[in-house]
């Protein structure tokens, strides 16, 4: 690690107290306070909302990548330190933290009124609903996707067991920073909600749905993704207006919720794609 | 585990000789053998190809399950052990195996002009060449996309960091066993086989290509996918004839390989499938 310094004259470091010792590896922290690791979803982070970063800790292999933060720090008065990535891993309680961690605060959840207050129609706007997806790297992948395609909110059921935890940001590559996520309050009604916000929801079943390729999607949606293996739940699919199907050879069982998400966001993408370029047309 | 017993009886045992006790782990195999671990992974392989199936491994609470599988072991008096969990984490040194690790026969990888050969032109055909990508989860995850969508082969160059490993095979849930896999050989002219079989090369870049949505692609096609960061290398992207992009937000760099995948496999499908739907419509 120290045979190869880096380019970058290595700036003055604030001194943290004792007690932040990396090697100590605090268990607890402030609950909204969260350590984030993995060099998109920090820079993501830093980009979009500086004021929420608490602490940086970095490889020196880093401090060429992280040169901008770091001069945020100091002119902050920010501590950041230059650790071992034995101490990256002891904090981050992983090895893919890719040299860098971050110690922000956490980005509030909304209620999912105040998302769809911001999503008013007629514009288009999609949703992805994540019902029982416990798995914080397909949380991360959906969000990246999300992301990418656009999507303008993720719902998050009340007694998910998901959370918007490192391993997950790491995964989305940024894309959390993108996304404004959404929680169900108790007893809430989400489908009135949705019907209110004129949003149709959309439920993914592996069969017998409509193939999601013969499908005219709404531009106001929001697809529902269950777990692996169990699925959407029955009363969701139910009260659903829709059921989709992304149809295949019937090899397996079917494509994992995160290759899922990726093509259904696609496919709305493309929708909307064509749908915008034909109303160009017809003005000129 | 042990505390309630499942419902069906337990098959006599195949004694296993002494030097295979699963405790030990072994570390060589003959090279034309592996562990396959996870339940979709070897429920595939043994409706594929059964008499690849060497021995069985399974926790108590996979005997219902796989009944069809015992049976088949005492019939061939092939070896079968009922073993706990902490033996199958390190049968399979994974904790990922679902109760269920297979010694199998490795299928063998083809020629890349063994595979072309079984793909005669004008029929359609589509193929995934991946350039570089190393992670066992995101190739186990194009391999299940794949068998999804119908890919007709995936081909792997000869310096591929990849191989057909357990925690490729688990995470494709049983996808491999549907798509052939080639390998290409030292100094082969891919492009050359490629042309001669008629099918054109995508490769897919993360700008400036051709919108995927805006694309017609062709019935005979392979899709090149690069490694996370560094892409399909650029030699490769020269010499394909067409330049991909998945469009998106920009809010993120780019989709995960993976998510790449599905979506490019899907909007292969969903293309070919509105031809055969226009060719059938002609027909009427």
């Amino acid at each position: 690690m120290h045979k190869h310094p880096p380019p970058v004259p290595r700036p003055p470091r604030v001194p943290a107290p004792a007690a932040e010792a990396p090697r100590e590896a605090p268990v607890r922290r402030s609950s909204d306070e969260m350590r984030v690791y993995g060099l998109n979803a920090c820079l993501a982070i830093f980009q979009r909302r500086p004021d929420d970063v608490r602490k940086v800790y970095l490889s020196e292999a880093r401090l060429g990548a992280l040169k901008a933060v770091l001069a945020w720090c100091v002119e902050r008065r920010l501590g950041y330190r230059v650790v071992e990535n034995a101490d990256l891993d002891k904090l981050t309680q992983s090895q893919h933290h890719e040299g860098v961690c971050f110690e922000v605060r956490r980005r509030p959840l909304l209620s999912l009124s105040t998302l769809l207050q911001r999503l008013p129609p007629p514009k288009p706007a999609l949703l992805v609903w994540l019902d029982g997806v416990g798995n914080p790297h397909n949380f991360g992948a959906v969000l990246r996707s999300a992301a990418n395609f656009g999507v303008k909110g993720l719902i998050l059921p009340r007694e998910s067991a998901l959370n918007v935890s490192g391993a997950a940001l790491r995964v989305a590559e940024g894309g959390a920073e993108a996304v404004p996520i959404a929680q169900t309050a108790p007893g809430e009604d989400v489908f009135g909600a949705l019907r209110n916000a004129e949003i149709e929801v959309a439920a993914t079943v592996p069969r017998a749905g409509e193939s999601l390729y013969a499908a005219a999607l709404p531009s106001r949606l929001v697809f529902v993704l269950g777990a692996e293996g169990s699925g959407v739940r029955q009363a969701l699919v139910d009260r659903a207006g829709r059921h989709l199907t992304i149809p295949g050879s019937g090899a397996v069982e079917s494509l994992n919720v995160a290759a899922s998400a990726a093509v259904l966001f696609g496919e709305y993408y493309r929708q909307q794609s064509a749908a915008a370029e034909r109303k160009n047309f017809r003005k000129r």
